[in-house]
Formats: structure tokens, C-alpha cells, sequence
């Protein structure tokens, strides 16, 4: 949709232009084995403080493991289930706390993570796929239910699949599913010469 | 350079597969305004939780604050020092971890930064530019030198600006340039029926 274009003052690259986070999502299309691959792909060359990926994906792909997909759907929160019936993949981010080259903290860990998070919903974007991320769900049950090791923290539920008409969605989320994107000003999160004060462009 | 490319079982958005992390900037070309404004408009668009929008940059431009610069620079570690004397912008992201629509902590605010930042590493790769996040800084040092406020933890040092020949880099860092990019094994991070059972592909 038109509408779903980020509003920029100058021109940035289409793609991260047009990703966005739908709610409505086809039941009736999956997602190829070579899609997910392509999907993986990208996080797995996201960028990380001292190369050290500590990103960890679990992935539910409901036409091969309809039991385990049930089992993460049951973690989402009852505002996020009420969408994501209609979701073939759901994956789990989880950054892992400890570097693998030291055994020290790696405070990098959650942030590495996030950009492992982006390249897959990017690469969604160039597939024509949608992803939606969630924080909505309780990570402790998700943990529980697929061992989770303690070194690792649950992030992103991530859905995918393919797009469908907004009508497929109960009013509230239809709702908010058509209302304009919208980011805070730039000056209020942008800074240049002090904390607080924008930058001039 | 054509072995700077990701190498991928499926092929990916060549965004994605052309973003790396090079350590040879140009120290003669700067970044113009309207490229500035391009990455923080990406930045600006990434995903957050609950549309919080965690992040806060600080940007210093070497030509219209040489002051600034330098004590950004100066919060480097030594290694970073050596081939960060070239770079005319440098910038910081730090993640806010109070959600602004609740007061309560969130938990996804490294994770959402980090997001942020992948995509001003992705726009400057559209723009031609070059873009190294750095891990190695004081960043105690860098919340006293520009009052950063508590509630906001400095997460990624982020040099910007145009790519030069790794001839001007020292032997050590020209060494770590040059060499192969690489990932580890996709089995050994993505999982699918159980933690630690590589999915299928």
C-alpha cells in the first residue's frame, strides 16, 4: 500500500522505505524451504561486535511441525494470537549473553541480535514476504517449553508469511493495521554539538 | 571488492550481501548533509517495540565541529584509533531504557537500537558510503565528555564516510581488511524441532 511508505524528508533506499509491520497475514500461503534459507541467510550475515553472531533463531514452521508451532503460538499474547492464527512461521530470537571467544559478557549481545532481527525482515521485503516482531509473549514459557539455555535471552517472536487484505483481522487490529505509519520529529532523537540538541540538516 | 560479498547458500538482497564493515575510510571525502540526513531518516524508520523508538544519536562531523570529533575520537580504543583518524563523521547510538509511553523498563531497547543502527549501515551502502560500528570505546568516558543521560546506555560508535585503498591502513589493521570474510555455519545458529537441532533446508 502507498500509504505504508516511510515519510522521509530525503529519499532512503526503497527497501527499508517499504518494510513495515503488517498484521494481516494469508493462511493460506507458506513459506518456501528456500525462502526460509534466504531468510537465515541475512541474519546469519549480520554484523557483530568482534564477529561473534550471538544471535540464536528457534523456527516453527507450521506445515512441517504443526505441534510445535501450537506450542510457540500458545506463548504470544492473547492481542498477538488474535492475528497471528492466520501466520505459517514463527521464529524466536534469542541473543546469547557470553562471547564465545572469551567467556566474558558480551553487553553487544541483545543489540547484535536486533540487527540480525532487521536483516530478516528485510529480506523478507525483497521476497515480497511479511514479517511482523513481536514482544509480546511471555518469554519465560517460551523458554520453559523449548529449553531455552539461561545464557540466552528470548527476544523477538518473529512472524512471516504473505501478505493478505486487511479484512482477514477483527476490527481492533484491522484498526490499527490501516492507520498511517508515523515516527517521532528527527530532532527529538538525532543530536549533534550536545546531548538534546538537534542536528541541523 | 568482489570477495567482500556474503556467501550464501541462496542468494540474498544485494544490500544485504554488499553491507560489510571496512576499516580503510578516505580521509579526503566528506559526508554531505543531505547524506547524513538519508541515514538518520533510515535510522529514524527502523522497527521498534511498541513504536517506542528507544534510540538517541549523537553525531559529530569532523568538518563543521573538529572539537567535537576529536573527543569522540579520543573515547576510541587505541586499535580503533588507528584507522578512525580518517573518518569525517562519527556518531553514537545509545538505547533508552524506559519506555516512553508507560515509564516501565523495556527490555527491547538494545535490541531496537541495534535495528537502528543496521539500517544507517545499510543506507550509507546505498549511498556508496562505508560504515564501521565499533564495540571499543570508553563509553563511560563518552557519557561524562556529552552528557549522555543515565536512563540511556551508549551502545555502537559509528564511523561514516567514503571507502580507500586498505594502502592506508597499518600493516595490522590492512591484514584484518584484506582477509576473507566469513560466518560461521548455519546449523550451528538456527534451530528448528529442538534448541541445538539444525533446521532443515
Amino acid at each position: 500500500m502507498e500509504n505504508r511508505l516511510a515519510q522521509t524528508r530525503v529519499p532512503i533506499d526503497a527497501l527499508l522505505a517499504r518494510r513495515w509491520s503488517p498484521r494481516a497475514f494469508d493462511s493460506g500461503r507458506a513459506v518456501s524451504r528456500e525462502q526460509l534459507a534466504a531468510l537465515l541467510e541475512a541474519a546469519r550475515w549480520a554484523p557483530s561486535c568482534n564477529g561473534d553472531e550471538p544471535w540464536c533463531y528457534l523456527v516453527w514452521d507450521r506445515g512441517r511441525d504443526a505441534q510445535g508451532w501450537q506450542k510457540a503460538f500458545e506463548c504470544l499474547s492473547e492481542n498477538n494470537r488474535k492475528w497471528c492464527k492466520n501466520v505459517p512461521v514463527l521464529m524466536l530470537s534469542c541473543a546469547g549473553s557470553i562471547f564465545g571467544h572469551s567467556g566474558k559478557p558480551n553487553r553487544f549481545a541483545q543489540h547484535d541480535t536486533g540487527m540480525a532481527d532487521l536483516s530478516i525482515a528485510l529480506q523478507a521485503t525483497t521476497l515480497g514476504l511479511i514479517v511482523h516482531q513481536m514482544g509480546g509473549y511471555d518469554a519465560a514459557k517460551a523458554r520453559a517449553a523449548f529449553d531455552v539455555p539461561e545464557e540466552y535471552t528470548p527476544m523477538a517472536m518473529i512472524a512471516v508469511g504473505y501478505e493478505a487484505s486487511p479484512d482477514v483481522l477483527d476490527d481492533e487490529t484491522k484498526q490499527k493495521e490501516l492507520k498511517a505509519r508515523s515516527r517521532k520529529p528527527l530532532e527529538t532523537r538525532f543530536f549533534e554539538g550536545a546531548w538534546g540538541k538537534a542536528v541541523e540538516l
